[in-house]
């Protein structure tokens, strides 16, 4: 009998990644694509397929030898019926993905929240190694997270747990895309830092940002806001500084909940800012927090492997 | 061999409650007495051993057959050393009270977080008997908060998880006890209210606040606010039901994070002022979730004895 093999498939909003692990959990090949925006339900399954056979090729690995693949979504999903919801990115839409996949790959296929997969990979292999109590957070275009409670991910009554960014921390505060007002990514999302940055472009207060972006909030990537910063534009610093403290708000008050053994974060903003972003959050969340001050905030170490090193343990776990 | 019982006491701030339960956590007897305000560690151990002795006395029990008594405090805890920190309202301080109870009575003694203790009692024999993730918050003086995942009290990493009162709904907000501002016991505990029914008793906007309570905060009691209530007092009416919807916001925001069965709650307010307060907040609730808005807040039905049963059970548990 041939040694066994999982897979972990990241659907990201952008780019797609699909890896192949041995039984240590250790990568042995990946391969990436960009994301077939507006492909729709049968052509992302080619897609899918397609990647995930690409990335079995290099790691010079047979479909047969594969016990699990683990599909991180990025949006809504029914994981008992397996179904994909939602995607608009995608256009995937009432999608039973798991059930097409495995018909036309012959392995068994899992779905699983993309934050929780990546919440996971950092508990199993990055920076929340061999802890019981775990919260991960993401802040990008919204703000993730990710329950590790005794050492399992946490998903609650109807799988809908861990909806850190939609906790409200400033009661009647700017509405959130989720209809909510006041919610931790109505606040500090990189969305909301985007919304500030545009005004501040129009009012001539971020020369750097009107040069690199224009007024255009779709074009506030992190590394624009990086840009500015370095360029030392100071009603950047404080837009950023402020997102940071609310952030700081919110994972105090997880801290007091929770205490967890660690918060870990990651994302586009920390990968970007580093520092700059960072201190200003330890040091609100610490301000924030009566219960255990103490509780360290580490930076994510797998970077775009979480998801997909997650998905693929998830998936293992279950069809194992 | 004589039959196995156990011990349940909840160190109340104006009353004392011992209880004995038989194995299948049945209550067999209960006495009770007003805590004996500043008396001290060795005055407050003599009171607690004789209140002990009298409900096993009623029970018919001997100390012989307790195999564990639990001990809930309402105050900070050591659970491993078996320290009471500090109970300023009954004079204990840095008091090693499990094992001087141990040796005054010869039976295995634990302690226990008051509000734990209640969320755990609701759990095993009241209203959220037979659920797997629970939610316990007992608005009153302060908001104590509990939580029950997947059927077991969860402590966190250093035992000082489930401090939903102090989850921050309000950035910048009123000043909270613990020195954060904008916690939910800071925006919505009774003392929040009574601070601002002081104000409208001084105003003349709550004349039957004046009557009952004067403007002495302290006086602010549950069955005082009913009264303004029932009278009809529209400026008291709209501060209950503003902090009604506060807590709402508050637990919303813990079912995107935890997604659990139900929400359990308790408390003075709540036995008083009984669905004039408990709509307003359910309302809320709903209005603040997008993950499970179909979550179900069920009031608590063990009242006082919440807590006792819940600590006998967590002893029990511990020792057994």
């Amino acid at each position: 009998m041939a040694e066994k093999y999982y897979v972990g498939f990241d659907m990201g909003g952008t780019k797609m990644l699909a890896a192949v692990l041995d039984t240590e959990y250790t990568e042995c090949a990946s391969e990436k694509m960009r994301t077939p925006v507006g492909a729709g339900n049968k052509e992302m399954l080619k897609a899918i397929a397609g990647l995930v056979q690409q990335a079995l090729d290099t790691a010079k690995v047979d479909l047969k030898q594969i016990a699990a693949i683990g599909i991180a979504v990025p949006g809504p999903i029914d994981r008992d019926k397996g179904l994909v919801i939602d995607l608009p990115n995608a256009g995937m839409h009432d999608y039973h993905l798991r059930d097409e996949l495995e018909s036309r790959l012959g392995a068994r296929v899992v779905l699983e929240n993309d934050v929780n997969a990546g919440t996971y990979g950092e508990f199993t292999s990055g920076a929340a190694k061999g802890k019981r109590n775990v919260i991960g957070v993401f802040p990008g275009t919204g703000i993730g997270g990710g329950i590790i409670i005794d050492g399992a991910l946490y998903r609650g009554h109807s799988g809908r747990a861990g909806e850190i960014g939609h906790m409200i921390v400033e009661a009647g505060g700017r509405r959130c895309g989720c209809g909510k007002y006041g919610c931790l990514e109505a606040v500090c999302s990189r969305t909301a830092i985007a919304k500030d940055l545009v005004h501040l472009a129009l009012n001539g207060q971020a020369p750097t940002i009107l040069d690199k972006a224009g007024t255009d909030i779709a074009k506030m990537k992190s590394g624009v806001i990086k840009k500015a910063m370095d360029a030392g534009e100071k009603a950047v610093i404080e837009v950023v500084e402020r997102a940071a403290w609310y952030l700081g708000v919110g994972l105090g008050s997880c801290i007091d909940i929770f205490d967890p053994d660690l918060v870990v974060i990651g994302g586009g903003l920390v990968e970007k800012l580093g520092r700059a972003y960072l201190d200003p959050i330890e040091r609100s969340m610490r301000a924030h927090t009566m219960a255990a001050p103490d509780t360290k905030l580490v930076e994510a170490k797998l970077g775009d492997d979480s998801v997909v090193i997650g998905a693929a343990v998830l998936a293992a776990k279950e069809l194992d």
